[in-house]
């Protein structure tokens, strides 16, 4: 089986509402040490083990479903991970 | 400057409507590969180069702001980042 995790992030030139409340919450609470908050999406994907080009299933699925590329950008880790 | 990636899922116990849609529609879009979906929240914060005791720092704001610790659980990862 292949554990595939996905980051996804606004580009650096979108504005982040909720990263940018979330910093003045922290402010508020006295976190002064926090500089800057980003939020963004976390998936963790199950890919079955005869999964033929994963890198290329992966990058489908990221810009046709999980991803808006015109505001978003992602990275991503594969691992293969033996089921017991 | 410190940076610290937080990823924050749902607990193993709590149904992920979000995680089971998209599924569904992967499948829906003959991504019949994929056999299970987790969706959660990312978090990158920057935090001063002077802060004292990153780690609880960084598990206090979790704590009390980002996770909500009776649905959720989180991991993450503190890099030391030399400014330029």
């Amino acid at each position: 089986m292949y554990l595939v995790k996905i980051y996804v992030t606004y580009k650096p030139s979108i504005l982040d509402p909720k990263g940018e409340s979330i910093k003045a919450a922290l402010h508020r609470m006295d976190y002064s040490q926090v500089e800057n908050v980003t939020m963004g999406k976390y998936f963790e994907l199950q890919l079955a083990a005869d999964t033929k080009d994963v890198d290329a299933v992966v990058k489908a699925l990221c810009d046709q479903l999980l991803v808006n590329v015109n505001m978003e950008t992602y990275r991503y880790e594969i691992e293969e991970v033996e089921m017991a």
